[in-house]
């Protein structure tokens, strides 16, 4: 294995890929992702094998990438070598799952160092590739993993069931091994309590509804993964265009919750972002979470023209820095919650001065 | 009776006599009052009095005021005449008691035009007289409202009982009649959640400490009343020596409390002014409660040099406006809650820009 270089600093200077402000339409849908599990024909899933076995893996897939050139400039992070912060900090920037995390011999995440593509080695699948877009751009990122994905398929046999499709290690992603989503911000809708209702319909249409970090986290700064739940019994088409319908009426959703808040509720809407921008501009202590929901906030506001002087370029960076990995690597230092909260406050006040 | 001049509409314009900044000191203790009951000789108390005996009664004052000359200009107020806005209007303005807004047929309160004396007449007892002043003045306002007291005893004579002093409808106002008070703020008590003890230890020492509006009322905007609770067994000048030396106490444990806060949890302090003054600055509904809480941090934050474009005069004239009576007696209208919500924001963003 090559040794492991500490490729977060490349990635500290740079936005995030997937929180981009080129668009002129509303921020509610952020952006889009597409991936794939495949596994190893003829191994054992991750979670069985040893950490030689997962050394092996990792070997035949590195190789693979190589040969193919999968990559324009790829980045290599080795998750067991990496510090508790680092790994937050790939979280963070929805490179690596929260599972993935947990830093296991033989994980590794090679990304493309524009980091609109990723493979995760060793995660639960012996291979989970992941592709990433601002806005949604379901079928261009369809297209663009398939031909990833048939590439390292010419040099690795894929474990594969005639009757089933592609095996993978846990049995929700058999078939295609296909998760399609995309991430929702959705202030109006969950400050009209209608969240709840809406996520329960999404979840009979086979769609599931997740927090800003994917599987079992919290609904930080108003914002949602929508996808598909099954894998099996439809085409990879099939699952894009229904997840990208209701991706559709959820963005419709959210806007008539906002026409109708500033119709009925104007005052408890401008309420509501001002005083979420009055604390980002005037705390002295401020938690990750009470930021990111201030932030998301400030985004309704500048989609509705509140604000004057400030852009979404500058608050979508800020969403991204004020998360408690990037906040320490940012400042190169270890933090407890007091002074983490100290320094969050600190760097949002003196980027809203500035 | 003369018909009922509104003399509210002469008091909107002026700032309020008790909430003066022309100290250089700390903000702590607010203003000082001595209040003192008495009756009319052989006379039964207002409460199981006739309309008529009470209207005689306030005919006695009347002409025995005129007659001494008690008021430099006298403003006088017909209660039941008023509205209600009227009357929450001048318990706002510390002129008159929570029981005196019920507004009794023959209630009148007559003021000095400058607000620093009155007479609450059938109140609880026939004669209520209180003096006002910024800053704790107890000996100078003790001088003035016992001359004023002499002059009236020689046109009204008092019940008064050689054993037991000036006779009260209440027994807790018996003896010498008198409630020597300081409205303080406390903040920095309250934050450090030591004012429940320090209340405790006052009233040890025969104190009484209430809210902003006296007794029964919350300790809005972290003010406190601190008075004496007996009147009887000590002359005048023992009370107001020992109210006067709790207060003192009291100032220094405030100080102690900022002094502390600001050593050992600055970031707290910073933020909970910070805080504060984004509220008030950004916010599109405050109900009267939270203005006054918040606008009590940012006099904490003036006395703390936080602040460079604010001054305590600005601060001080907004703790009157926001109330809910000054609020609708400036715009001239009546408003329920979410109106009035919205509107004393209103006021409070505009006054905070200019």
């Amino acid at each position: 294995m090559k040794s492991n270089f500490d490729n977060t600093g490349i990635l500290i200077k740079k936005p995030v890929a997937w929180l981009s402000a080129d668009s002129t339409e509303p921020q509610i849908a952020i952006s889009s992702r597409i991936r794939l599990a495949r596994n190893i024909a003829n191994l054992k899933f991750p979670i069985t094998s040893s950490d030689n076995e997962r050394d092996y893996i990792l070997e035949i897939i590195s190789g693979a990438c190589d040969k193919v050139h999968l990559f324009n400039e790829k980045l290599s992070f080795n998750m067991s070598q990496l510090s508790q912060i680092e790994r937050k900090f790939l979280l963070e920037r929805h490179l690596v799952s929260r599972e993935f995390c947990s830093g296991n011999k033989g994980s590794s995440l090679f990304i493309d160092s524009d980091e609109s593509f990723g493979l995760m080695i060793n995660e639960e699948d012996h291979l989970r590739m992941q592709i990433f877009s601002p806005g949604i751009k379901f079928k261009a990122l369809w297209e663009n993993i398939s031909q990833k994905e048939s590439l390292l398929n010419n040099e690795i046999p894929f474990a594969f069931d005639s009757k089933l499709g592609f095996l993978t290690s846990c049995p929700t992603n058999i078939g295609t091994g296909i998760r399609v989503s995309a991430m929702l911000s959705l202030p109006a809708l969950t400050l009209s309590t209608q969240i709840n209702q809406i996520i329960y319909a999404t979840g009979k249409l086979g769609m599931t509804v997740r927090g800003l970090y994917g599987e079992g986290s919290e609904a930080l700064g108003y914002i949602y993964q929508l996808s598909n739940q099954s894998t099996l019994g439809e085409n990879e088409e099939e699952i894009i265009g229904r997840v990208g319908s209701t991706v559709n009426r959820m963005i419709q959703h959210e806007l008539d919750a906002r026409t109708l808040l500033i119709q009925n509720r104007r005052d408890f809407l401008s309420d509501f972002i001002g005083r979420s921008y009055a604390i980002m501009r005037h705390s002295y202590l401020i938690t990750e979470k009470e930021a990111l929901n201030a932030l998301s906030a400030i985004r309704m506001g500048l989609d509705l023209n509140m604000f004057d002087s400030l852009d979404m370029e500058k608050v979508n960076a800020l969403f991204v820095m004020v998360q408690d990995a990037h906040l320490q690597k940012c400042l190169r230092k270890e933090l407890k919650p007091p002074e983490l909260d100290a320094k969050r406050a600190e760097l949002i006040r003196k980027f809203l001065i500035n």
